[in-house]
């Protein structure tokens, strides 16, 4: 049966930014910033922010040093300050608030929630644009900033994806609460379970990704992977070119995705998080377009054929034991 | 001085297609089937209606059999049945509506209008959508039909840009009147004229474009181009190959925008009018950014220092005799 | 131990065609044409001959009907008259000399040999060269047609690749007795036994490779694949998205060899013979550079990582049925 | 009257090297290793040594210190010690010969000679390959050194293009006495004199230009320009991209050239030699395949029909003064 999407309210503009949790925040920043050519806007505390060159916010990545890694929060801007306190009333009655927060590096007050798999929100107005000396602007008036020589320097944050137990509640909650649009979904046969949901705030083929973890239930809120935005395929052939012979791990690809056509690999960064590369995908321009919907058992999960690792099953951040299904603690540090 | 565009209404979804009227029309279909890989959806009347392989609706280009080459009319969908009524109403208030026609192949009632220079607007809500018989269709439920082996396949409909004597005057008209965004502008130095000026419905760069036309005074209403979109520059890179050898016309480029930022080259189809390749560029999620603005005097009108030929300035279709200003018309035809 | 090639005697400018063997000639030269945009110099009894766009001779491809698939030969071009009497005497002396044959379409004299494993080999100096009617020349001088608008077309054959029992022995015989040059090895570890060898005649990575065959000894002389240059990874790409659509199987890749760094994938023509589209790869221009030895243990059969699938191994045509090591032949037809 | 080069001789088998001058070193030096990705493989008295990401000896590239700039030398390596002796004994009795120096860092003696337009080259057998710590190696065999994260990194030296007042007179000493092979050619309609010609060592489309220079007469023996390989398009256009916001000109392209096919464009290093960058191009295995000939008149000096600037007629280094056709002095230093 056809799926459709509530119709549209326009309340949300964009993915705005990404906090990921990170043992080694150093060792973080230094390879988003030599290898994947982003800009750091501000150190703070134990926290790194960072910017593509494409990018127009103070940042759209903010590292915490953390004892284990996964994702502190994701964040999306509003349409306006009326669409946030809309959504900030309907997510408190819908029980999930968390409340507003004065703001931080880059943005004003924001309002936090969690998603039933306890993935921590934050939806906010108030923005800090970039603004860089005369030496570094561009020439080009669509640039917040000039282009960068340095490493293979992604343009934009792309999507965030998420890893739950149970993808459908996680989805139904993001789409008729917090207002994103259901794009594309993978189901299992025969049941309304799903494995894997692309959601966005606009047209893009998804900036939200919700995706089965069989570890969920007993690791609730894990994180899945960042995705970063490239104009091309070829940087992202070679970030895989340097990957391998400057002994950064290359988990997948590159390889073109089934659903949602994006050219992309899979890196991981050293705090142990997954960061996908990617370019190509599509545009939803339709209101009123069924959601696109894919069988578990119909294959295509990439669009040549190539199958994804087995090692890849369930592996997301923080890791678990696969025995116990338990996130994996780290040793404890004795003075 | 810092210019904004006016709040967001959300009333347009998408530029939907665009009549081009050609003195040769089985020609023309014949370049865009066989070298841009379009499909043809329909023939009717002295109208073949095609598409792109990653298109959604029947058509997006419409080619007419016409004694002069130029546009017919360009296409907007609206957001809703309700954000049609609501537009065409106020464009009737304006003194700019045409009235409402039935439809066409491959969508209902449109609601038409001029711009301050006569070209001709339309809207629309009901539309078509591509069935492509079982062989046809895709693996990849992203697309509703599989990718052409014939030609060098434009993946859709980018933008559509049109001639003015008086750009801010049209400008204004899309904007205020009819809603779309005001993206990029160059202006004249030391004058609130015009240059140029890139619109859009919703996120793309642009999907509208208005530029100044020398001749508008005296042939007021003419078409500069047309523009398709490929998923990679190679594309835009074979076709610029292709036509060097295969005699046809390669107007400018491949080579990229400074505004826009996009990748591209212009093309001439048979019937005379521009089509522009066109890839990159970027999104504009913001609702509250500033337009960007560039003096026409600070350069920068491709990204990598390439001038426009010489020959460029004026042309657009129809043709119009420099010495006169006035529309070459063709030669009476006698039995 | 650094291994060295002997001292160059240039006695061999180039591979010029290679002969596949096909139970449906008729498909498998419709592929070729329509989907790797090959063109047809000329059909004559059950075979068809085919070039790319970018070759200077008759053909680089003959297609012959025949009960099994495999190669039919494959056939190098001497650098003159006098080097190809040399190498007649020389392989005539070495007891692996089948005489010589008057020539073919295309080509003049030739001089036949096997390979210790049973590949027919050829070796020839008179050559026609394409001669295209003027509204097929290009105006490029260094092109002997203009380039092709139909499928993605190959620019030129670049290598072939043979099955062996014993890589070792067949390599030492090519080197020692043909003049080709060693370029690359890969070695099991703790022998001498070959895996594979990348060899060539000139300075490419390579246009001649050996790869053990698992079932060589009860089903000798198989065919592992041919293999088409592109001027671009682009192209490869489109091939493998057009396979995805249109029930073209597409093996393996795209992706990087670790071995020549080609940027690759597998397709399979209508015949059931392996094809490689490649790109990339290096030159090798030094008379004195030791040969590039890695071992079997070591990886790196892909660059990026990726796994050659489990089915490839032994794969190739003739194929062979795994429990009895023995090909398998086609039905008898009953008229 | 189609025209053929002498039978090959295989005496020179590649191009090794190339010294520029510059008034500035070190930023020169800072260049190429910044925003071109080379090594340092050396720096002794005033020059700075240079190699590609993807070259197998010490240098492709000497940067020396100089007043004004221009070309030291150009060195190709021969395909044995007997061959350079061959070269060498040839050189001296044609009278061009200057006699053997010692060698330099990274390789062994060397015969230098001079072109009749004053240019000094030089042979040489004797060859140090590069040796780089553990650290620095890559796990393909293939590569001398690990792939480069900084700058966009050219792969190596492709070609060397100098300026000479009689073209055809330098051509046919460097084909007849050097051993080079002739390519290609643009001859001016009508006489023989020669625009332009390509030449190589071995099968690649040229790896030594010959163009016209307007002001050869006054200025004998100045330097066109120097050309690095990279593997994509992609890469060039990179750079442009760069050259844009980073205030390092750039002088022409990314386009296409007609003779050659190679994709390029021309930046200008901070010393004032332009230095192309360049990619696919074709190979040319034939020992007897005419020489490819252009007129001058017939136009494609660009595949896409682009014109070269204006200001790029006569402009080398060192520069003239247009009125006088004499080279420009550097004022003189006082101290």
């Amino acid at each position: 049966m056809t799926m459709y999407n509530p119709p549209r309210r326009h309340l949300l503009s964009q993915l705005a930014h990404v906090e990921l949790l990170t043992p080694c925040v150093d060792k973080s920043a230094e390879y988003f910033h030599d290898l994947l050519g982003m800009e750091i806007s501000a150190t703070e505390g134990d926290s790194v922010y960072l910017r593509g060159w494409g990018e127009y916010f103070h940042h759209s990545l903010k590292l915490t040093q953390s004892p284990l890694p996964g994702m502190g929060h994701f964040s999306y801007r509003t349409t306006g300050p009326e669409a946030l306190e809309t959504l900030a009333a309907e997510i408190e009655a819908s029980g999930r608030g968390e409340g507003w927060i004065d703001g931080d590096l880059g943005h004003g007050k924001a309002y936090r929630f969690t998603t039933p798999e306890g993935h921590v929100g934050e939806l906010f107005w108030d923005v800090e644009r970039i603004e860089v000396p005369p030496e570094e602007q561009s020439i080009i008036k669509s640039r917040a900033q000039r282009y960068i020589i340095r490493g293979v320097p992604v343009r934009r944050l792309h999507h965030v994806t998420l890893f739950a137990s149970h993808v459908k509640s996680t989805r139904e909650f993001l789409q008729d609460t917090v207002s994103l649009i259901s794009n594309e979904l993978v189901r299992f046969d025969g049941t309304d379970h799903e494995l894997l949901a692309m959601m966005t705030a606009n047209v893009q083929d998804h900036d939200m990704g919700v995706t089965w973890d069989p570890f969920g239930a007993t690791a609730p809120g894990r994180f899945n992977h960042i995705a970063f935005w490239y104009d091309t395929r070829e940087e992202i052939m070679r970030v895989a070119d340097l990957c391998f012979d400057h002994h950064h791990p290359l988990e997948f690809g590159p390889t073109r995705h089934g659903g949602t056509e994006l050219f992309f690999s899979y890196v991981t960064e050293p705090g142990g998080n997954r960061v996908e590369l990617c370019t190509g995908g599509y545009v939803q321009y339709e209101p009123d377009r069924p959601i696109f919907e894919h069988l578990a058992s119909s294959g295509g999960a990439t669009m040549w054929g190539e199958e994804f690792p087995h090692e890849m099953h369930g592996q997301g951040t923080p890791a678990v034991d696969p025995q116990t299904g338990l996130v994996i603690e780290p040793p404890a540090v004795t003075a």
